[in-house]
């Protein structure tokens, strides 16, 4: 079931990668790079910071299959993916539930403390998407726009307390993906965005 | 004492992360995702290098604290911390003697030859802002002005020559740091800058 | 032998970072981290990957010696540098074989899977040239033109073959590092070029 959800995800990001990589003018092979970044990247982060070697995304060939063969698929059809980008979002916002919510498990089986789970679990789930942006040349788009950031955070801080709690791991995953996929798709729906700073009166330089 | 010079180091990176987060335009959650990363992304990049699990910037959390702290007051009350300007800078100074030093010394007492521990303690002082800038689609500041990275080298140096010759750590640190510090100061003052190589005459694309 | 080119390529590299940096007007210490950067990144992205600390760039100091060398001739050369580009990019070639090959094989040594392992390889062979556009404020070049990662995936794939059918180390390397110089040069020769995406009729934002 996780793992499927798991596939799904990977799915969701692998085409976000691939349709900026097509967008962007990469070659064939720069669009699947950009797919596996993007999919596999924020996993690979977090087991990197974590120490686990070498990192779960580059030994599960499941991952990396799903991930290329999504860059292939986007390379030749992108023009119908683009039309289907409404679903690639609510996809996108069931990966990242899974990703922070499987990223914080983990980051607390492993020892870390809840604050440290909680950062990894948030860098697990936005970091593959700014892997995406930073090769690309943008400011990541997870830090300008429509409560990202904050829904992973949320998310993490569930899995976190739940934890803390006792509550059996699989429920506590499970409500944090809920929560993260459900206020992501309410700030895509009704245009949510987090707050930014007042303009600067005198800006230097 | 150096753990309060470190707290001020991470506060004044965090601040010049947070500051170039809000300029960018980046959302409440964007901003304190800079600051953390500009305060913690350098020492992060070491534990990672070393192969310490999971990097300590994260697992203490009266840095998370200060670094998100300083973002959230940076966010409310940016333009009076722009006017701080200089006093930021100061601290920045400080912040980079006391990360470049600290970094050396544990790649050192975690066996790294004396040229390697230097790299690391580098890399710990300039990493951070290296990654905020790249984040916010800058080529770094610290590879274009000022005498940053180079004041950072030779504070290494006198670390990883100070440890070989068996002066006590905490001596070394200190001395490093000042140079560091002193030398970033006089830079800002006397607005020296590293040499340029010549112009092109015929640049190529 | 193997040292011989592996250094060869080091310098390589070392010269399309520094001859980078001096057309974005870094200035001398900026060019010295970009020459270390590209030469030394790929492979201490695969120390990072594969849990070797400190990465062996770090440690090996005729690594450092020749990738902050070439750095400093290209810094006061760079019109000379930049007429010999020709041949640099031949060493370059040369470089792109060892590391890729020199990078699967360390994963598979490490116990990685074949699939891993080559993907590994190429992060070795194509991830400097990545941090040094990113750090430069560029789309990583290898993902866009002339059948960069595609000549290092298949070197990686060929290692990756040998060592399951049992031919000895030195041999399988060798036949991958010359199929990806070979590859690369003929690609430059030839003007090839992975294929591209098809125009978005309507493009969105």
């Amino acid at each position: 079931m996780l793992t499927v959800l798991d596939l799904i995800g990977i799915a969701a990001f692998a085409a976000s990668g691939a349709l900026a990589a097509v967008r962007a003018r990469l070659d064939l092979f720069g669009v699947i790079v950009l797919a596996l970044t993007t999919a596999l990247g924020g996993g690979t982060i977090r087991d990197v910071l974590l120490g686990v070697h070498p990192p779960a995304a580059l030994v599960n060939w499941p991952y990396l299959a799903v991930a290329g063969g999504t860059g292939l698929v986007v390379f030749w059809f992108h023009p119908t993916v683009s039309k289907l980008r409404r679903s690639v979002l609510l996809l996108d916002a069931v990966g990242l539930g899974v990703f922070v919510t499987a990223g914080t498990s983990t980051a607390l089986a492993l020892g870390s403390p809840p604050y440290a789970a909680c950062l990894v679990g948030m860098t697990t789930g936005i970091g593959g998407g700014a892997l995406r942006d930073v090769l690309l040349r943008e400011i990541p788009l997870v830090l300008r726009r429509e409560i990202y950031a904050v829904a992973a955070l949320g998310g993490a801080v569930i899995v976190a307390v739940g934890d803390w709690l006792g509550f059996p791991e699989g429920l506590v995953t499970l409500t944090g993906s809920v929560l993260i996929a459900g206020v992501r798709i309410l700030a895509l729906w009704r245009k949510w965005n987090a707050p930014i700073a007042r303009k600067l009166d005198h800006p230097e330089t």
